[in-house]
């Protein structure tokens, strides 16, 4: 067998959506969770990259943030990679402003 | 007592949310459903209290249907009055569309 997680934490490539294969309901669905709205907002505020998955500050645990960031990649609002031992995010906002105009500026004013 | 139910089928007058009283995540969670969708899209293409509640074309019963209404209530996007025994309902855009502006576009487009 290969040892394809040598030096890293995750076990597979992330797999990713691109926005323009998303439903309006699909991406609707993302963003209504308090958790992902938090990371959506984190990521907005920081460059492309700059976010490792520990970095975020919300209140859960390892299993159920993995599990926000792939609704967020099935939904075509996030893109991750792997550099070395880290996984690295990045907002895909243009890409998702395209295809819902509005709806990321909608989330993130804040109000 | 009273006997307030007397020729109408509905028990207590309808609760109401105005759209600005109403958090993005509200309206999000509100809109990522796909029979509350198609209540929207049906109640955008009538007039004004043009449509009863039994006259929606989703595939659900009539607790169902009235939990979705009342969702719908909740996050500013239906008002509903009683006119004699029925129960009659607009969509709110003019209101909606001035709080979270382009998002009722989104839905109604359609794709």
């Amino acid at each position: 067998m290969t040892d394809q997680a040598a030096g890293g934490s995750h076990r597979a490539a992330p797999v990713h959506t691109h926005p323009d294969e998303v439903s309006v309901l699909t991406a609707l669905s993302a963003l209504a969770d308090p958790v992902r709205i938090q990371l959506i907002r984190e990521l907005a505020g920081s460059a492309d990259w700059a976010r490792t998955c520990g970095s975020f500050d919300v209140p859960v645990g390892k299993a159920a943030l993995s599990h926000h960031l792939s609704v967020l990649r099935g939904a075509g609002l996030v893109e991750q990679r792997d550099e070395g031992p880290r996984r690295v995010n990045r907002l895909r906002r243009q890409e998702f402003d395209a295809r819902f105009p509005g709806l990321l500026d909608l989330v993130l004013r804040g109000d």
